[in-house]
């Protein structure tokens, strides 16, 4: 008994370890499931957002065309639901810098993603491209007129164009390229299937606030509530988005990025009134030069957790490792065991977002 | 009899008329099935092609990274797979211009695209965005070293950047912006939901040949045999992936685009190996101004098809309204009838691709 009560840290962390391996063992008995075929009661795509901007001349095949009408700051969607979903909150997924909703599909060595795992598990799927990436397009205005010599070469955007060596480090495949860790998690054969996913990041075109955000906010609204999910670049865009407009919003997951350390105490009192999940992997400080220092996001996310709770909020940091579970590099999704993460996210998704959605229903 | 047997134009024209109501109207009464839960037996998403490409200096944020290699020239396909397909030819949609996969999805107005349907109608379908558009991403290397000053703005490419007005006559959904014609089919009042999906086209980057063309030859290789759909700027792309591989192509769907006048006669001959379905829409000649010239358009195919035909090829060409199918657009994926176009192209790939593909099977 005493040493239940006064037991350590690390005989803590041990005990959370033996809870994560008992609790992936009877989920991956349940998988054989997956092999059955997928049914769905609905699918399809559509666009949030979206503003109208008038051009005076519009680059056409062959030289300028006439003045007229573009859109942008769309963000495309696309979504499965699952039969009886209705009952569920829809999760919402948004990728990370210099990636497309490509993310959460099949892994790069053709595993299941966790976009179809989610709905094979009873919850809807919203999978967006951020906007200026992928299919919700990008203003072109700018890169025509530095053609055209009506704005010089430095009114172009800084793209942001994550090369293989660059991503090794920074997705933390291992401490550095193309050396991988021992117990790493990303299938690295399939590094080359992931390089293909990386494309050119125009995020720096984007007014401010980012539309990404506004339409992010809209969609749960849209949805009657829904959970967020970012990741890396987009990991604290749930939150940006319930800062927007929070009554959409019913649970907020970002997956390893930085937090930020001086959010003025009216933002961390008005996130704290929805639940909030932050993961993160493996080798934080495992890795050798690059511009991404991930132990140090992490130890951000935990000093902004610690506010959110002295704010009254339920906020949860899962560091991996320290429940047991190691070796999971920066893209956690498209890890080995990337469904026994899923499964960690989903039963939070049970436990927190569920209970807070039916307390916003009643209120409402 | 004499009537039957010296029939005019325009009377065989009604007759075709008739048969094209009477196809109709069983098949509209077979798609409550349409409501029913999608059953797949499989679905995911990869990426066709690639290469690696080494970079002096690559963007990175806030200034120049170290040099590195990108992947470049990739091209994303997703895909779903209903039970029962293996015994069916798979069909690889490939989007036009300012577009992407987004073309097939959902319409405009919210029904049901191409992409379901053929899956319900028990065809595996992969959506694949052009290389340089969307998913697909595009090198980047250009642009970020016109904005470092190692080359001159006149090395940007020219993109197409399409407006509201100018698709509004270029994909015909009336005379002049923003009148609309009408007997159109397109759901103009869902135009602003389209011109959300028109998105800069960068091919004016691309190498030649277009790896597009390659990455569709090679996907139907993978595929043991596809059949390859196009539509306007791509709409000739199944063709001129036959003509670098035809090994996996069992049959070529063009969607309103121009033909080659200049063909040489050994490439007629290659493409005679392969059945071809070209299909146009209505009002070809019926709008004004805009760069694209519809009528000699279908001219230039029908010049094609008689060449082909020579050749001992089978190609048919459907203009719709010569088939007592009126009012459709250039964007007739989306357009009211969709669903009735998209049997007509079931039963060509029935009665054209099948048999071809079976022969071409024995034949292997």
């Amino acid at each position: 008994m005493h040493r239940r009560i006064h037991r350590s840290w690390k005989t803590r962390a041990a005990a959370v370890a033996v809870t994560a391996v008992a609790l992936a063992t009877p989920v991956a008995g349940q998988r054989r499931d997956l092999q059955k075929p997928l049914v769905l009661a609905s699918q399809g795509s559509f666009f949030v957002g979206g503003d109208t901007k008038s051009l005076g001349t519009i680059a056409g095949r062959g030289g300028p065309a006439p003045a007229g009408d573009v859109t942008v700051n769309q963000m495309y969607v696309s979504y499965q639901v699952p039969p009886g979903a209705e009952r569920r909150l829809p999760v919402v997924m948004v990728h990370g810098c210099c990636l497309s909703s490509k993310t959460w599909e099949t892994t790069p060595d053709g595993r299941m993603g966790w976009n179809e795992y989610f709905v094979r598990r009873g919850r809807s799927v919203y999978l967006a491209d951020q906007v200026s990436r992928a299919r919700s397009g990008f203003d072109a205005s700018t890169l025509s007129a530095v053609r055209a010599g009506t704005l010089p070469p430095t009114a172009l955007p800084p793209i942001i164009y994550a090369s293989h060596q660059i991503a090794w480090t920074v997705f933390r495949f291992g401490p550095s390229y193309p050396q991988p860790f021992p117990d790493g998690q990303f299938p690295v054969e399939a590094a080359g299937e992931l390089y293909k996913q990386m494309i050119p990041d125009l995020n720096a075109l984007l007014p401010s606030p980012n539309p990404t955000w506004t339409n992010m906010a809209a969609l749960a609204v849209r949805l009657k509530g829904a959970v967020l999910m970012g990741h890396s670049e987009s990991g604290f865009f749930p939150q940006q988005a319930a800062l927007i407009d929070p009554s959409g919003i019913r649970g907020m997951i970002s997956i390893e990025q930085p937090c930020p350390a001086d959010l003025p105490a009216g933002q961390v009192a008005q996130l704290a009134k929805i639940p909030a999940l932050i993961m993160f992997g493996d080798h934080l400080g495992d890795v050798q030069g690059g511009p991404a220092n991930w132990a140090a996001s992490l130890q951000s996310c935990e000093q902004l957790a610690v506010r959110i709770k002295a704010a009254g909020g339920d906020i949860e940091v899962m560091h991996l490792p320290k429940m047991g579970i190691k070796g999971n590099s920066h893209m956690l999704m498209q890890d080995r065991n990337n469904l026994d993460l899923a499964d960690l996210i989903l039963q939070w998704i049970d436990r927190h977002a569920e209970p807070y959605a039916k307390g916003a229903t009643r209120t409402n």
